[in-house]
């Protein structure tokens, strides 16, 4: 017994705000039994992974020791937590837990991707357990901008640990469970081994406010508002919806849902029963009956993504709905580092409609879910860990937070995706550092971050593409000219010549200059096609282009 | 006479923050003689414009009218200002005058882009005058972000016109002129018919702050730090770069310029004569001799570009330079949306190093250089003009500036790029809409933005290339079988084949279906195997990629 160690193990989430993904084992070094925590996704952007459609934490080593995995425990039902599980349940093929709210959208995500959705099964709530293998995991309701979010509690046989997945201490959430600092301290009362804590807001240096502190703010703006209204948020974020929906009602507004996810995430508050006394709402076929001024849109798209309802009603209309010189338009919400220019765009373009726009600049109608620096010492200090160890967070957060606890004489270390801690003894001890990366979701095909595809996206799109074309005729001489195809790249330079025409014929001399052995070699061909066409162009448009050679031999 | 007009046309800045080409004219309709105050850039991003250099208005118009142009003032010598000067000045030929630290920045692009270094003249400030056919132009001395900001007094025969340029009301600017509300006041004596003004900062609430209130504080800091000490801020303001060094003086450090935009200004600031007492700086080569804690590098990279000094330090070195455990990096500057993720890629990676990272998130280390709200409010009232011309903002500030001075009850109009004014009577009257747009400089070419070029770009990037290749024979049948190469796909889908096989195996089945009449047609060929390619990629992995088809023909 004495040589069965805790594993901490971090394949997503720990080093990025993103794709959360935490393995724990305990056994034999090696032969560990493992859980795994929350496997999520994390969004693409242009600049490093355009074309892409979702990116997942690469769970190979959890593939390859799958016959290990007991069980796996989602923490609450946002993407970068749920949002991979049914794309990679069949790689790991262990049964899922999950309060009710989360367990409806594993098992939807597990319907979409052909993985059995029988494989979900609902948890209740501490003090209920789940016993699997050498665990017993307890999930300990807490508040988060999401019902039903829950830290777990991990007993093990080296101890407790408390991870608490995303968290803020919330004592009016209006929409699920309040902040319990009795609980916590319950559950801390046998000891804690290890906080394995949540870092997003350790930079935040005022206490958190509560979700209920927006609702007045809301309530006010919306009464002195003369057009329609038109409010966006999270969609996850049913409680600032419902806040936002009573608040359409308190001013006499008939309040209309738009977009798949809006709908979604309500229905599933309601059937999950974690939604109560949400205000009726009325279909966009009945809003459009409807002066503006009776009028509340609730929307997607605080990201201003381009597909949302948000971005459509800028460029036009949704759903026969559209907004007017007069109305108003509401970011709750606030916007994602790097989401920035999406957003901007969509306020100006209501901002050439006449359309009034508001966000979160004021600090009014916005709160974040995650606990502030403040928030975190408070549970630090309720729960006296052995150990403080950061996750959920990009390194900076990460070592701020260790930097926060070690101020406070608390043992903490950084451990970013792929490091293997050894949590048995009294401080963490990195074991192991395990190869992770990314997994891009493509189209319908799945692919490594590393297999050049998108670096060859990244080439073209920063370079243009050239496909030069030449025919090798039976004995070896090139049969007619080199042919030359551009896209993504200017058709004239500074010759003033079409850039076709300078490429073909420089291409044609270089053919004509070529001795037999390199004509009769297809790879040096293509170098020196290759080589030709970049030197070329650079002379021409000043810049390199991919370059796809093709060479047909009449053989 | 009085068929003469007095007419405003924005040509860049007004609907964006960037690229600032504002034109003024006099005279009769159609025959006025113009003058254009600033020709600025703006920046390239990878979702709307890969492999874009720099982007230009389009002044098509203005070149249209050139020999209408009797000269071009620049107000200061930010890159949104100056930066196209060199590259477009060939297509205008009109004097460009500008005070001596800006002239000194346009020179040096006429320079480069091999244009008349001798057109640029050098202005001195108000109340001297430059006159340029029916204007009569003065330079007004303001502040800023960078030496010699200035408005431009331009008399007319129709009245006095303001044009603010970027400013803000900062009576201790540190380097260069002061906010004189008397200098103002004077100005604004004889009457002004209208404030054409800087709305960047409309949506901040409250009274702009000093540059000399960052000083103190920025000294404090630096006294405190144990290790080096690395400081950026934007290279052209000067009086920031200078309250950085003599932050490092005061803690007995010796300070180390790096990055060639940073020496450039600080060259430029002390060769025009507007920096004085600059503290002695010393080379690379000797600060690789000091032990870290006698040593302050101020870097250029605010904004995380990839290749300034702040970026290469933190992926290793620049010019023999490392950053340890223990130093201090203070980002002295705000991040430009658009720039988050590269500013925080930077920190990440300093923080990995245990490089300790100061931003602007306390508000301590930074102030904007743009007129605040209560600041532009506060001008209103000394100008007292006609009529208020917001300019230098995207839509939105733009609009709200409009709104500030129509709810003190002046006249005011959003006039976006291309929107000419007739400023000749009482309020400002929408006379003509001009097309404008962008002009991109492309590696050495310079395109327009609705060519097409970097749209087929994002295509790449977002669906990836394929080439399909086939020769048809002398009897217009397909000889072989068609042959295709991939870029930026995956190279096996659904099937589990090889695409490529995939794609060719479909490819061929179509050729061999082809009737006479379409194998005798290039165009239906080509249309047949771009969408085949099209469909077939679509059902093996899930999307559509750009397709180029070369057909060889042995005829």
């Amino acid at each position: 017994m004495s040589k069965d160690r805790l594993i901490y193990l971090p394949l997503g989430g720990a080093g990025e705000i993103g794709m959360n993904a935490y393995v724990y084992g305990y056994g034999p070094k090696g032969r560990e039994r493992l859980i795994l925590v929350d496997l999520g996704v994390t969004f693409p952007d242009m600049d490093t992974t355009p074309g892409v459609d979702l990116i997942f934490p690469d769970i190979t080593w959890l593939e390859e020791n799958a016959d290990r995995l007991d069980a796996i425990f989602v923490t609450h039902a946002h993407e970068d937590h749920v949002g991979a599980v049914g794309h990679l349940w069949n790689r790991l093929k262990a049964p899922v837990y999950a309060r009710a709210f989360t367990a409806h959208h594993a098992r939807r995500k597990m319907e979409e991707h052909g993985a059995p959705e029988e494989e979900v099964i609902t948890a209740s709530a501490y003090p209920e357990v789940i016993k699997a293998g050498p665990f017993t995991v307890s999930f300990m309701p807490l508040s988060h901008s999401i019902p039903e979010s829950s830290a777990l509690v991990i007993d093990t046989p080296a101890g407790r640990v408390v991870h608490t997945g995303d968290f803020k201490l919330d004592e009016t959430p209006l929409v699920g469970e309040p902040f319990d600092p009795e609980l916590w301290a319950e559950v801390a009362k046998p000891g804690v081994k290890a906080l394995v804590c949540d870092s997003t807001n350790v930079f935040s240096p005022h206490e958190g406010r509560s979700e209920s502190s927006v609702g007045p703010e809301i309530t006010e703006l919306v009464k002195s508002a003369k057009g329609m209204v038109v409010a966006t948020t999270f969609a996850s974020n049913v409680a600032r919806v419902k806040t936002l929906a009573e608040a359409g009602k308190a001013a006499g507004r008939s309040v209309c849902l738009l977009g798949r996810a809006m709908r979604r995430m309500i229905e599933a508050g309601i059937t999950t029963g974690v939604l109560a006394d949400f205000p009726t709402t009325i279909s966009p076929e009945d809003a459009r009956e409807l002066s503006r001024e009776d009028l509340m849109l609730i929307v997607t798209g605080s990201q201003g993504e381009r597909r949302a309802a948000s971005a459509q009603l800028a460029r036009g209309k949704y759903q026969g709905l559209t907004m007017a010189e007069g109305d108003l338009f509401l970011f709750s919400s606030k916007t994602i580092p790097g989401n920035e220019r999406g957003v901007i765009r969509i306020i100006n373009a209501y901002s050439e409609m006449g359309v009034d726009v508001v966000d979160d600049s004021s600090g009014k109608y916005h709160v974040s879910g995650h606990a502030n620096r403040p928030d975190l010492l408070r549970v630090h200090e309720i729960m006296q860990p052995q150990m403080v160890i950061p996750m959920h967070g990009e390194h900076r957060h990460l070592r701020e937070h260790a930097k926060l606890a070690m101020a406070a004489g608390r043992r903490s270390v950084v451990a970013v995706n792929g490091t293997m801690l050894d949590l048995t003894g009294d401080a963490p001890d990195v074991v192991d550092c395990i190869e992770t990366g990314r997994l891009y979701l493509d189209g319908s095909v799945k692919i490594g971050a590393f297999d050049g595809v998108v670096r060859d996206r990244i080439r073209m799109a920063l370079n243009g593409h050239v496909t030069a074309t030449v025919i090798i005729d039976e004995e070896d001489e090139p049969l007619g000219d080199p042919w030359v195809e551009l896209m993504g790249l200017p058709e004239t330079g500074t010759s003033n010549a079409p850039l076709v025409d300078v490429l073909e014929a420089d291409l044609g001399q270089l053919l004509n200059r070529m001795n037999d052995k390199t004509l009769g070699d297809d790879d040096k061909i293509e170098e020196a096609l290759r080589r030709e066409v970049r030197r070329s162009a650079s002379e021409e448009i000043g810049r390199k282009p991919e370059v796809t050679v093709v060479i047909s031999r009449l053989a």
